[in-house]
């Protein structure tokens, strides 16, 4: 049997540990291509790069496998992964691991979501992973046996139309993980709060924060199951 | 009575002539005040501005009219409105009036879309204006009438929670404009095509190409609407 090819993004940039631990998990499944980003881009939705040059360096060529690296968003890195390093459509596109959940509303915001939605619109089975950790050098070690298991489901069974799956991995050690639930997305939202702020000559800038509100009492939700944890698809 | 408290941001920046001509309609409707980014930010989608700071600049300040700069996105122009100029909801948020149509699937990657869905997720009311031109001098003489219609009956009648509007004007002159039509979203996608170029130290870049694939043959979609001269929301 042919192997599949999978495309990998995300949207932490290529040096988050999160792709690596991405690719270390698929590289068992298919020839990979890599297209992430050179930068952070979290928060950049479904962002394309318009008015504004795209570059592409493949910097890793191994056998089945292949790594490039460019200055657009995760949704670039599709668009880019299809039309100009493959020259087609891969069987299927993985984005993440994100650092940090997507369940909820951060769908909206997410990038590593995006690109999967972006391949979806293209017909490509696809699935976003996030960790429900922000934190730059999270644990990753309990994701393996659940990207495995959610992956060759998909490769066996493809998705429907117009599906892709957003997976959510409670930050948690393997054997606490209770199980995955196929939840709806739970309703809430940011409430932000700008942190003001002078700098050096007196000018006042912002970053900006926010907390999570939760709005949705209900247990059938991404939310409710990653708090429980669950694995949250 | 009171005048209403009415926000205006864009996504093809502060200096685009749409946002110039929604400004001067919306002047007589109540309060006004733009946050609008510094640059253009057409395809930047729900972005917003994360581990990055930003700036909110007080530009013009007359009376019953105000007008911020800020480095951020579309959304993030919604998000400092609300809570750094304003310091409390607006009655109404409008953006645009985009370069460039939003109808079908443009929607997914509009700032001026996402500024309006921004806004309706805070249970604002809030409307999207495009005009079906992409060119920086179109010509928006045709869109005084149709924007006060709208306009007028948003802040009437409001809109029901979880609903913004979507407005496309065709390209046209007013009296060919066949009437205002309310639509579902048509499927279609783009097919990119990458313009691969080297720079001048032979690099290899692209700039991102596509054309909009109409894949919907039905009467009751924005698409046809605005092809067909109508207005649509």
């Amino acid at each position: 049997m042919k192997k599949p090819t999978i495309l990998i993004t995300n949207d932490d940039g290529i040096n988050a540990l999160g792709l690596k631990m991405l690719i270390s998990v698929m590289r068992e499944f298919g020839r990979i291509v890599v297209v992430a980003p050179d930068k952070q881009q979290s928060g950049k939705s479904h962002s394309i790069t318009v008015g504004e040059i795209l570059r592409v360096e493949k910097i890793i060529e191994e056998e089945n496998y292949v790594e490039y690296v460019t200055n657009g968003t995760p949704v670039d890195c599709v668009k880019l992964g299809k039309k100009v390093v493959l020259e087609g459509n891969p069987d299927l596109v993985v984005s993440g691991i994100n650092h940090g959940s997507n369940a909820t509303i951060n769908v909206l915001y997410s990038g590593t979501m995006a690109a999967a939605m972006e391949a979806c619109i293209a017909g490509i089975p696809a699935i976003g992973f996030s960790l429900d950790d922000y934190s730059s050098n999270a644990d990753f070690s309990q994701v393996k046996e659940v990207i495995k298991k959610i992956v060759r489901e998909v490769l066996d069974n493809s998705l429907p139309v117009g599906t892709c799956l957003n997976v959510n991995i409670p930050a948690v050690s393997s054997n606490q993980i209770k199980g995955i639930r196929v939840c709806r997305q739970g309703r809430g939202y940011w409430n932000e709060n700008f942190d003001s702020r002078l700098d050096p000559t007196h000018k006042p800038y912002y970053w900006m924060k926010g907390e999570f509100v939760d709005t949705d009492e209900d247990t059938d939700t991404d939310y409710w199951a990653l708090k429980n944890n669950y694995v949250s698809v």
